[in-house]
């Protein structure tokens, strides 16, 4: 939560992450599966339904405040517990006086609300659950008593579709793309029963007895609980197509639907020569925004839960794109949920790893170490957690009951998995930073030691020179000779390898059509940008062109879960056994946000905040591009063709690196040479930089 | 919760422990000051919100089952998660099929009904909370789809007042002695407020500012609400007097009340030749029943909290009376709760260890070792939590935040206080002998052996042979000279001491006036019963008669929470600085049950659900007594007097033992001598023995 102790203003505090847990709780639980509950396989954490919120005060003169609670409350002064009120005016007496307020709600999250002349909740407030944890109490913007956060939504807007033609005697509405919300009949009519077919796709709505989503209501008692003459069905779906089965004495004047979305700012922008990449790139941006609601979630239709391993993904896509935070944060939250520790993050692994790695990229982008603050400790236990489960080598294994994912594809993930070993150090590495931030020097040293360790044994067991990569497993103290590309690339993501042995990944692994294809879009995201670190722009661009531009030919309006080009025809909707199991509009998808963003308009901050970036600008290919990425509190604005570098931005210190094929020029700054065709220009915030220079 | 393995009826099924954890959550904020908010000031656990119940069933044809669910459903067959049903009434197919259904309720626990010809719910079905662990599922007496676990309330009956009378213009009610319950209007008319003060005592009815628990509501409000003409008050309150001040425009009929209470049957009877402890026995009886609630209750007016050392003693009170068991395992689960455990039990480090003492108790006297497996990992993440703590000597220290309770009394418990080691010590030979029970001999080994350690360790640091008994506490690595009765006391009890150290505790400690008395009842109890333990009999019955006949002489009709005989008049209603803070009706007040029944009747299991048990009875210079205790499924009976003995019992072998100034003779039995002057008859079930004896 945004900690609002600057501004005076009262606002509804609540114990740190249960407002968060409370609205996670809910959203896990909105699955259906052809109408039928379908709720997330893990433990669902709840919030504390009774806890203490205090406050110290010094007043010259005594004050009357007003106090609103979400739960029943008692309010005392002075530990004097005995002597409590629940009146909702209250004058308090003068001097120093410490004021405890008690809360209960076992339904949603215990909030207190109070304001006065100066006595106002807000985070400078302490809670407590009574397990010895006096801690600054969480808040966010319910800033109204009126406002309280249990009335939580999202925006809503009405929609129309786009045509409507009859198939089979019933009406088929097709929206114009992929949306979610709730769908609406006005001035409905008539009685009889009502059954509605939902479809990401035109023959997903067409298939009454498979498709995932579907609604029924008998029409006499909708019409009696519609409101200004419209019925609005309660639980919003994702779809593009709605096939309406009504019995024939039933009659409405026309459907539309209700869009439900966070707000936003499109704070990015991306267009260049290929039309085709544009088109790309504002679907991701739709893909992503779809996405992102209460919490990242991985598709909009099918799971609509928070799995740590594609919000990893969505957060990154997120900062080179809204910049919003307030979702960054719930899901963050989210997923760490409440002690005890007992399954790893979604029952899987390598999604407990990623967390750690997301709370970082959260820190870097953005620099709000009060958050680290906040949520340091529950960082600090899950990295126990996950230790305890080393086995005698000092690796990683998964347990019995623990899911290894890695990635969609066909290997084994038994024993010590190496790409477990490298986000595990990387988890290290990132707690060490974080330690080191919050002034905790020799909790840093002990996880970057750690972190060293588990590196040097990790490149020396798995490591294989004949075949210039890292191998994937090692069973019971033995290497086994699978070679797949996922260790070596995040190896190479997280700079854990020599120059020597980068080369031999890019070319003996990434780029050997002999190693097996990654096929799934989430590890294409992370393949993609490794190859864009190696300055495969050309290829990485291409790549792009034939599998999101594949997805667009097949009439996509949104980014898929998977896309396999060998597929025909309505093969491409099915997945998990279901003939339209496949997720149509997956957060995943939307990685072309993040790779034009990085590694082509090339803007990554290389300290909290964007206080420095740098700016590695690449055509790629191209023969011009230019477009907008958020850097928290500003933006750089790039233009770029074969000829000349155009640079903008409004805060922070960038560095500009480009290669020229001649000495470039630039009039509002120094051109400085870094050797081989490489040049540097320093950015500073309010100038426009326009370079001359030949690619 | 009883297992219903062995019928076949069906019954509602929840994850285990969470029908108590909910009810828990519930009653932990009954509690008013003043009509005010009071919650428990502990971590109050939640129930599992989203849960998985499973069942394999193998059947030749297929059945047709109704589905009844608190919350929300999904059934589906071996696995095919896609595929689910909420249907109330599903076919199931013939064969082997897993059965699962995932339920869903963030209000209440989520738990299940399923009726058909051959599956039903019960305690053989298994339930998940997604964290790698089916288990067995917990059920209790719903065995109806119309009677949920949600709709659970003790039971209520009308009651009257005995007298009414005018006091300064307003109506004041007795109802002739402590009762609990809900205030009744019947036929209220008019509109105005109606203000009503509640009183254990007249004195505390009559004070207006002062009086603990209060209501008020609005006549034509109330009115309206009424029911059969009757309106009854939300809340349940504890009370014998009530005056009553209404606006004069409001009117009734009359007022009743409606006494809540938990069904019991009363299985004890003590009667004897004096009939002052006569009385003190059957108001000791009335004033457990009324603290059995839902759970044991400390006191039913003021906190109504489940603490754990007061519900220790409660439950050997039990066994001596009511042998309720529900109410005895509700608590147990209830005070256990979930982890992750970062406080003590009531925040209180003894009232942890009071728990594996109370449990072992529960499986003495019951046998009940499905109980003991179903919980049993809670005892050992318990122990391993308490374990943690302590220090470097290898002895039990509070931290800063916990609460080292002991008694009320006037000296310090810094460091490491002996009455928690010789707790600590107990507890570990209770987990040792229920890790046997249980099969698994290495945890039962460890747990015994150091638990002897731990025993000889306090012994040799805290014993002072000049004192002649444990010295309180040791600080620094340094024992203070403090000596006080409670660690002597409870080393007696669980015979932690050599004969001579015995015999020194009992003259030096014990019946020494220089050292400091026990004022609490709470710790009377154990008291009194060493001193029945050593035979003082005598002693005890006169100090039955003055502290428990002292309360009666002042008008008590139920036990208080503490009782100082130097107090004047009124002075005695006040504690905890309230002019009425004391309660009047409070479990550990009942503690004769337990010493008349125990030592006096002279009943103790001496193996498990009193297989086998021993018969000591003890006159304490009685004329004559008799009385029946319960025995688990049956009773023993017992008649004394100075010249004959009479046992009969229904069920196991029990082993009568008693001293004779001359031989005694028995017709059914065989008398044997077990030297200086003591003598030994086998009782067998279901036959009346007749012992002629010299007392």
């Amino acid at each position: 939560m945004t900690q609002h102790t600057a501004t005076m203003s009262a606002s509804w505090i609540w114990y740190p992450g249960d407002f968060e847990i409370r609205l996670h709780e809910k959203m896990s639980v909105k699955r259906r599966s052809r109408g039928v509950l379908y709720p997330a396989y893990w433990r669902l954490d709840r919030h504390y339904s009774n806890v203490t919120f205090r406050y110290t005060y010094d007043l010259p003169q005594e004050e009357r405040i007003t106090v609103a609670a979400e739960g029943s409350f008692s309010l005392y002064v002075d530990g004097k517990g005995n002597d409590r009120s629940d009146d909702a005016v209250i004058t308090l007496p003068a001097g120093r006086h410490e004021i405890n307020v008690s809360v209960f709600n076992d339904i949603e999250v215990p909030a207190l609300f109070i304001e006065g002349a100066n006595i106002r909740t807000n985070s400078s407030w302490e809670v407590t659950s009574y397990q010895n944890d006096w801690v600054p109490a969480g808040n966010w913007t319910f800033d109204s008593p009126s406002s309280p956060p249990s009335a939580f939504r999202l925006a809503l807007t009405p929609q129309e579709p786009v045509s409507e033609e009859m198939k089979e005697g019933h009406l088929l509405l097709d929206f114009g793309r992929e949306t979610f919300g709730y769908l609406r009949f006005h001035n409905l009519r008539g009685s009889g029963m009502v059954n509605i077919y939902y479809g990401e796709s035109m023959a997903e709505a067409l298939s009454t007895e498979e498709c995932y989503s579907l609604d029924r209501f008998e029409a006499g008692e909708a019409a009696r609980s519609s409101v200004d003459g419209i019925y609005t069905l309660n639980d919003a779906k994702a779809y593009r197509y709605v096939w309406i089965h009504a019995d024939t004495a039933v009659n409405w004047d026309h459907v539309s639907m209700l869009y439900e979305y966070v707000p936003v700012t499109h704070r990015s922008t991306f267009e260049c020569s290929d039309p085709k990449l544009n088109e790309i790139y504002n679907m991701s941006l739709y893909t992503l925004h779809l996405n992102m609601r209460e919490f990242f979630l991985d598709g909009i239709k099918r799971d609509r839960w928070v799995w740590s391993g594609d919000a990893y993904q969505a957060f990154l896509m997120n900062y080179y794109s809204f910049f919003d935070l307030d979702v960054t944060r719930r899901t963050l939250i989210a997923l760490r949920g409440k002690d005890p520790l007992v399954m790893h993050f979604n029952t899987i692994l390598d999604y407990s790893l990623y967390w750690f790695i997301s709370l970082y990229d959260y820190y870097l982008y953005t620099g709000d170490i009060d958050f680290i603050r906040q949520y340091y400790d529950r960082a600090v236990t899950l990295m126990d957690f996950c230790l305890a489960q080393r086995n005698e080598e000092g690796l990683l294994e998964g347990r019995q009951q623990d899911w290894v994912f890695v990635d969609w594809a066909d290997f084994k993930n038994n024993g010590a998995v190496s790409t477990i070993q490298i986000l595990l150090a990387r988890s290290l590495e990132v707690m060490s930073l974080l330690a080191a931030k919050l002034g905790n020097v020799s909790a840093s040293t002990s996880y970057v030691t750690l972190a060293e360790e588990i590196k040097e044994k990790t490149i020396r067991l798995f490591w294989d020179d004949s075949r210039g990569g890292l191998l994937h497993h090692r069973v019971d103290g033995v290497t086994q000779s699978t070679l797949t590309k996922h260790a070596s690339m995040f190896a190479l993501t997280y700079d854990y390898l020599s120059l020597e042995q980068r080369d031999s990944v890019i070319r003996n692994v990434m780029l050997n059509p002999g190693v097996p294809q990654i096929r799934t879009p989430y590890m294409r995201f992370h393949e993609l940008a490794v190859l864009c670190e190696s300055g495969q722009h050309d290829y990485v661009r291409q790549e792009v062109l034939s599998y999101w531009g594949g997805m667009i030919e097949l009439g996509a309006t949104t980014f898929w879960e998977e896309y396999d080009p060998s597929l025909a025809d309505d093969a491409h909707f099915g997945m998990y056994g279901g003939t339209f199991g496949k997720s149509l509009c997956h957060a995943w998808g939307a990685g072309p946000i993040y790779l034009f963003g990085k590694y082509f308009l090339g803007i990554t901050p290389s300290s909290p905040e964007y206080q420095t970036y740098r700016i590695q600008p690449n055509l790629g290919g191209l023969a011009f591009m230019k477009g907008t990425v958020p850097t928290g509190k500003g933006q750089v604005h790039i233009e770029m063709d074969h000829s000349a570098i155009h640079v903008e931005s409004t805060h922070g210190t960038g560095l500009l690196t480009f290669t020229s094929a001649e000495p470039p020029t630039c009039e509002e700054a120094e051109v400085r040479s870094a050797g081989n065709g490489r040049y540097e220009v320093a950015i500073k915030a309010g100038n426009r930089y326009s370079i001359a220079y030949r690619n």
